[in-house]
């Protein structure tokens, strides 16, 4: 069933032609297009409605955004699994031919687990768990018993997993069909999607563009709407980046509090910021079905390092934020790394706006020592002096990624240097001592910034701290292939271990944000970043916004999203206007 | 007010001698011990009640362990908290005076805050917080403003805190009075008690005998009811060991349950298995009131890294325990690498006979890896080749302590070589990447230790896996100063991150605890330790056990040992007989 389970033969490039062929012959005859969208054709979002391929039942399936709605209909029997499952699948496989953005295909196993779930809702009249019959994408690196986990490294092909990790356990017992797997870049540590054994991943919206990385997979086949609901990883962005770029919502969750025990990841060891795991979905009810899902499986008990502390009903009722009337946010307009473009300054004007017009509060955040935080998280993520990566890649003789450029390439660089390298410096081997050292220096980063968080009591008049600050994921919206190098507003939030989210706001519309004049620019990435803005180039981009709430404060930071969201759809439906 | 806020001149041993008699000057002269006992008087227990420096009434306060009552008298105005206060003082400078157990001592600041307390009691009529009027002793890694915090080492003499470390905060929040010091092994790397700045620190039962560490000073002080509850720091045992070796009660809880922030430590930044503070107390409700005065203050506003998570009222009345009623512990006779001494096999057996008469149930818990995780362990720690201790040793030019053996020693040797030596290797310095290495090494350990204990569900007959675990914290009583050597059953509890107490169960008693044949040594160490048992050197020394739960269970935890504690003595009236 799995395409590839046995060690390849051959050089690199040999055993890549080979998996993708293999995957090619992974999918269904009958789901081929046909008539393919040419390669000039940039946005590709309608491809699926327009292919004849999808019934229109399985278009209604699938474009039923709302993951409870899904459940409810799968619950009562009124869609079966298998059907459900089917309609995503193709719908998977569509998006698969116009934006790269599988892996694993393996339709027979997972209808045939659809069926068998179907099975028992008929016979026993009860669903399996909370997750009953939903199609679940995963990112490649959630092991499968018998299926390959490449992870963007060649020499990975071939190895299938002897056991399912920890997360695909529990949404077996859930009653979810996991049903494909989801591209990411070589080493994961970019925010692209671009690997040697896959390909690279294009963004539906504009496939000029990238869908972020490193769950990009993920964006591009949510944004397709080829998956209810999909599970990526965060270490510095891997989220939040593509849910911005494509349109979504995330849940960054604090360390440890979903279980990754079992997935392959990239700097495995590497303890001092956390790589976590969260649902990316085209509705808020997904992103809080499947973390309550989850936790309420108890994942300690199979994930030593998981956090024991139940989904709390009273953190979701906003219990320590007022009842989550009366909030009071803080904006940031600028992290004084990077000004945003003028599509997320608008975005931001706009989610104040419906923030006031729904009786919430609204004041400036000030960021706090930004780019410290920043520069130590950078430090750490390399302080093996990139061994790890090297070491994945010598396995097979593929050279290291060094650039997400297309080889052919229309777009002029825009940074010689990205920002980082200049804070950072070289990568350095350090010593254990030296990371001792870095992490007493995050330490104190993090007591200074709850501090000054906490300062803001003084200016809320809520008699509490902000309760979340809203911010940019990205400083601006999807780019072309190979100029993303902003994870400036993301990372701050793995470095600090705050639970966030994204939210999608609006699309770029070339009427309204027009570029403005130049600022007094923060570094030259910051000038650089000004001179990429152009409404030609960006014009239907989705444009997203990050929710920051506090250390392990999921439940309340999905509740806070919820009333953005809520409120940015009343302003939009004019209920305020 | 602080007997050392000056930087001090000369070479190390005079700022030691400088510190000492700076410390001897901060004792009130009515409070020294007009006869003190000779020097070949083993146990001193007793001074206290004897030296005539304490009225009645001193010695009635003194001598009420159960730490709810105490608060309770306090919140009545029973008693005031400046008489609280002074009679504890008095009973800890005593203490000192005997066991040497004391670093900065503070009267006049003390009781200055005791007399704030009550003045606000009498003034309003409500106690300032759980824990209004109650002395503290503190470890003395715990900062408080203007004091030094000399950790055992000469080069912080004379270099008083700027600021509270957050738990210091919280404790005056709290309506606490932090009254006094205690003291620490150089490095804090130790299961016993000395520095060169403050000497050694001996056990009250018999002076001959270590008291444990690091937390050392709390356990002598505490044992001789100098101080109603303490608070230490454990990173392989170190609440634990002098717990046992003390005849008290403790909990270590899990990384980050409490708050560290602001307090200084050995390996600062080492975050692979972090230290953690808890509560030392001779009683349980000293245990369980600490823990929850510190949770219910919401640590996590003020230490970024503390755990969100409430104190549960669900967890302390073991709901996930089947309600406290028909448990099932595993008793871990032997953990494979050292055999316990007789009077803990005894206490064992005590325990278990105990627990079956209230009608719980005690099955064998089969020991998983136990050497691995330990050599695991103990290789983190050194993972910096030393090189942190000796830099603090070369900022005064003190030399770095090899041994705690005093220089004349009338015991023998009874290890060439401690087995850690052979499991570890010569501590090496090494790379970030062979720190991540070891952290996959720790979490592959993890996984496969929680499995096992999970797997214990097909024999408990419950349900439920084994509820908790029972063993040894040392595998001895205390031994003379210089042989301990061992943290192999408190080590554990570090690396899997387990919340775990300790609780005293008898002393050793020459006509039943009597040496045992030889069994097949498990190791040199072992065999040395075997031999090391004799009746007349550990004869009426405190044998405790450990409770073992799991991460992030210590109001569970609290409750298993509260249920141990009452039907041992149950047993011990008795009722049961």
């Amino acid at each position: 069933m799995s395409p590839a389970t046995t060690n390849l033969p051959g050089n690199w490039q040999d055993i890549c032609a080979t998996k993708k062929r293999s995957q090619l012959a992974s999918i269904p005859a009958g789901w081929i297009l046909t008539t393919p969208p040419p390669d000039t054709r940039n946005n590709v979002i309608t491809v699926p409605a327009e292919s004849g391929l999808l019934t229109e039942r399985e278009l209604e399936i699938t474009e039923t955004t709302d993951v409870d709605v899904l459940l409810e209909k799968l619950r009562g029997a009124e869609w079966s699994s298998v059907e459900v499952t089917r309609a995503f699948y193709k719908r998977a496989v569509v998006a698969q031919q116009v934006t790269n953005c599988l892996t694993e295909i393996f339709v027979e196993r997972a209808l045939k687990r659809a069926n068998e779930l179907d099975d028992i809702l008929r016979t026993t009249g009860k669903p399996v768990g909370p997750l009953h019959g939903l199609p679940i994408s995963l990112k490649d690196q959630f092991t499968m018993k018998g299926l390959d986990t490449v992870m963007g490294y060649v020499a990975w092909v071939g190895k299938p997993a002897a056991s399912d990790c920890v997360l695909v356990e529990i949404l077996y017992e859930c009653g979810a069909v996991p049903f494909v797997r989801t591209n990411v870049p070589q080493t994961l540590m970019w925010g692209e999607t671009y690997n040697h054994v896959f390909g690279r991943t294009t963004n539906p919206y504009n496939r000029k563009l990238t869908p972020g990385g490193s769950s990009g997979g993920e964006g591009a086949l949510l944004a397709m709407k080829g998956s209810p609901l999909g599970v990526g990883t965060d270490i510095g962005g891997s989220l939040r980046i593509p849910s911005a770029f494509c349109g979504l919502y995330t849940l960054r969750p604090s360390y440890e509090r979903l279980p990754y025990c079992g997935a392959v990841n990239a700097l495995e060891g590497q303890e001092s910021i956390s790589s976590v795991l969260g649902p990316m979905a085209n509705s808020m009810s997904g992103v809080k079905t499947f973390t309550k899902a989850i936790i309420d499986a108890k994942p300690w008990t199979r994930d030593p390092l998981v956090l024991r502390k139940e989904w709390s009903e009273g953190g979701y009722a906003l219990e320590d934020h007022g009842g989550g009337t009366g909030l009071c946010f803080g904006m940031m307009w600028d992290n004084g790394v990077v000004r945003p473009h003028p599509p997320l300054l608008r975005a931001m004007e706009m989610t104040k706006k419906a923030l006031e017009a729904a009786g919430q509060k609204v004041i400036d955040w000030e960021p706090h020592r930004h780019l410290e935080i920043y520069r130590n998280a950078e430090t750490i993520f390399v302080a093996d002096g990139g061994y790890d990566y090297r070491a994945q890649c010598d396995l097979s003789g593929e050279p290291l990624i060094h650039t997400m450029r297309p080889v052919t390439d229309e777009y002029e660089r825009i940074l010689d240097e990205p920002y980082v390298k200049e804070l950072v410096g070289e990568p350095v081997h350090r010593s254990a001592y030296e990371l001792w050292q870095l992490h007493k220096e995050k330490r104190a980063l993090r007591k200074s910034h709850l501090d000054h968080w906490e300062r803001t009591v003084e200016r809320t008049g809520t008699g509490r701290p902000i309760d979340a600050i809203i911010s940019p994921a990205v400083a601006y919206t999807a780019v072309p292939h190979g100029l993303n190098a902003d994870s400036f507003y993301t990372t701050l939030c793995n470095a600090l271990d705050l639970a966030c989210t994204v939210f999608p706001v609006t699309f770029v519309d070339p009427k309204v944000d027009v570029p403005r004049p130049p600022h007094e620019f923060h570094n030259h990435e910051d000038e650089a970043i000004y001179k990429l803005y152009s409404t030609d180039l960006f014009a239907g981009c989705p444009v997203g916004l990050q929710l920051i709430g506090k250390s392990q404060e999921e439940e309340a930071v999905i509740a806070m999203t919820e009333i953005v969201d809520n409120a940015l759809k009343d302003a939009r439906a004019g209920s305020h206007s």
